[in-house]
């Protein structure tokens, strides 16, 4: 059964992360009745994403406070929720650009941090991830996670393709004039690698940024499934594993490549 | 200075290697009458695509009689020419799908084997070839060459963006409904990896492929420089050094890779 996916196009208010769980509160009341299964937010929702060094004030262990709310209100409207945030590791200290997925019944089932951060905002705010691939099951579909800059890099999508994603959650905090990215690059990576990709953005003017909207649901055929303009925007498409199934079977590209070609890469 | 290019989205004759030394004769002086310093065509484009076994009859060495014609036409006309035609290797007796790549001064700088070959038709005819980056040197500009289905593999381009590829030159027969390719993936690659990509499709049906046309010349800025329509054309595009420095100075996809996490790609 297609899975149904809703893309929270919104930047929620910057700093305010209580005001912005209750947005998301909202949003999963608005999904779940819509019938989606999985709810997905822009990069840093939690938080607001132009938040200079007050970014390390704000961050928590992934199973701090927030995460406890936002598993509470993925129980509460039965629906999945993958959110961007800022964590601290609680060991090292470090603070990572992450995004967690949330299951129906509030359990999180895998959280993870950015490897390839975009500018010098980012290189001073965050400390890199050092795994590409983090994937977790859900309703019978094989989930990945990158953010924003990350699915840009071909060798990333890729690297998900062989291990299988089937449908990769893509929070982004995507400016102008990149548009490109959104309208292009998504559909290509979605359409190369075999798989669905729900690509989440923000909107709007935030600090010396200005977030483009254009969130979309690419799929494995090249089409664009569903997409959003420029404004703050609840979409929906639906993951079709009988889709994934039938484009994966026409399609060679992942069985006729040749690796032993491709040493320089690495 | 700009290297204007010419791209000749044309067929030619199925199997008739005279009419298309012919064809490429009057599109060389046409190209150069218009400033082109370099054409490129189609893949096969001296003996046509949809042979069956008559491709290892018309099948020549890189430096068979249709090379030292072609290499004939170039200095007459004064431009170079990369042209796509089924190579037999005199030693194994190989039958490869390849490009070579010809001077004003009608030097043979490069030969290419199609290393990524496309379905049961080229998988029985042709031989792959070994090596994924061929490269030359023509004024100023790194120019590397792969052919048709090898440019919808992220790391074949990669690979080139990597050894320093400037204007990646692609013969190509592009079949209905794989479209997608040449208006989408194409602008793409060039972006992601900070390249001229031109692009040369044939037109029209032959035998069981109905081929689109669409050929287009992509620069790295993610814009779309040439594009031509679903019929034969001779279009043109500059291929700026200037554009080409800026645009990598400005954009660090290059520079942002991290190989240490892209093991599982070989």
């Amino acid at each position: 059964m297609p899975l149904r996916t809703a893309l929270l196009q919104s930047s929620g208010r910057l700093g305010q992360v209580a005001d912005n769980l209750k947005a998301l509160d909202e949003a999963a009341a608005r999904a779940a009745q819509a019938g989606a299964g999985l709810l997905v937010t822009s990069e840093l929702f939690l938080t607001g994403y132009a938040l200079g060094e007050q970014v390390a004030t704000l961050a928590e262990p992934a199973d701090g406070p927030s995460a406890q709310t936002v598993a509470d209100l993925a129980r509460r409207h039965g629906l999945a929720v993958l959110y961007g945030y800022p964590e601290r590791d609680p060991v090292t200290g470090a603070v990572h650009n992450s995004a967690q997925l949330v299951d129906r019944e509030g359990r999180a089932l895998a959280n993870y941090r950015k490897t390839h951060l975009f500018g010098c905002y980012e290189q001073e705010q965050f400390t890199p991830g050092e795994a590409t691939v983090v994937q977790a099951e859900l309703d019978g579909l094989r989930i990945g996670i990158l953010i924003c800059y990350d699915v840009e890099f071909p060798e990333n999508v890729r690297s998900h393709a062989l291990a299988g994603t089937d449908l990769l959650l893509v929070p982004t905090a995507q400016m102008h004039p990149f548009q490109f990215v959104a309208e292009q690059m998504v559909p290509v990576r979605a359409f190369e690698n075999q798989m669905y990709i729900a690509y989440v953005n923000r909107t709007g003017p935030e600090a010396e940024f200005e977030f483009v909207g254009l969130s979309c649901l690419a799929s494995p055929d090249g089409a664009t499934r569903a997409r959003a303009g420029r404004g703050e925007e609840l979409v929906y498409g639906e993951v079709d594993p009988v889709l994934l199934a039938a484009s994966r079977e026409h399609n060679p590209y992942l069985r006729d490549r040749r690796p032993g070609l491709y040493a320089s890469l690495i």
